[in-house]
């Protein structure tokens, strides 16, 4: 837990759509195509070396079955997944998440168009000038039909 | 096994500096920048999907090993994991492949142009026509270098 990480906030649970003991998964508030959601430990983990080795197999374990729906729910045809670790490679919030975005053939001008647009914002849970952030009731509401979806 | 998968050719073992029973670290014919590697199941496996539960587990405890080699030995602060599934996604070798790219600050004039840069090449391993293709005396010297300093 570590009071100044949006992803230790209480208010990340507006965000969540899927859960197990030890993992989130979290829509982003800023998608830069629908679906894209994180992956993230309960626990404040700032590197991937400082999971344990279960809590590792946890995230991808729970990643597959998160992408799986996504893909499913959002009719999408493949998917990226992606992690970042350190500033100098674009982490923006230094809790470790992995980003799932579902694709679809053309749905960006070039495909790796979505890893550069990650990159716009720098806080992307609290603050997001250049990607649009969705409303508290845009959220809900797909939050909601995810988690209909999947129960 | 896949006749026609260049992960699955012999010719792979030139580009292999580190190795499980299950899982290969494969130097990039093509770097994006210094150290730009993939691990992948040895055995042919098109999704992400069919890797067994023991399979996935090995292959990001298999990739945490291998990305702090690489980052010592290439002296980076941190990495990018980058995993594409479909055409749609712009993976390009249909044999399920992480790659890992470890990263300084301002290595690359936007964080985020790696992604867009393992893009342009539509076969990374056997043909590349715009990121420069390394030499195989150059691959050869790198992966003997990789394999003393690992082991």
């Amino acid at each position: 837990m570590n009071h100044d990480c949006p992803f230790c906030s209480p208010l990340i649970e507006d965000h969540v759509f899927m859960e197990t003991t030890e993992m989130l998964a979290v829509y982003n508030i800023s998608p830069i195509l629908p679906g894209h959601s994180m992956v993230i430990p309960r626990r404040h983990v700032e590197s991937v070396n400082d999971l344990s080795e279960n809590e590792l197999d946890q995230l991808f374990r729970f990643a597959r079955i998160v992408t799986k729906q996504l893909i499913t729910f959002f009719k999408a045809e493949g998917f990226d997944w992606s992690l970042q670790e350190s500033e100098a490679a674009g982490q923006s919030i230094s809790h470790v998440h992995l980003h799932i975005i579902p694709r679809k053939a053309g749905d960006l001008e070039q495909p790796g168009d979505w890893h550069s647009r990650l990159q716009e914002s720098k806080k992307e849970l609290i603050d997001n000038p250049l990607r649009r952030k969705l409303s508290k009731k845009e959220i809900s509401e797909i939050v909601s039909s995810l988690k209909t979806f999947i129960a």
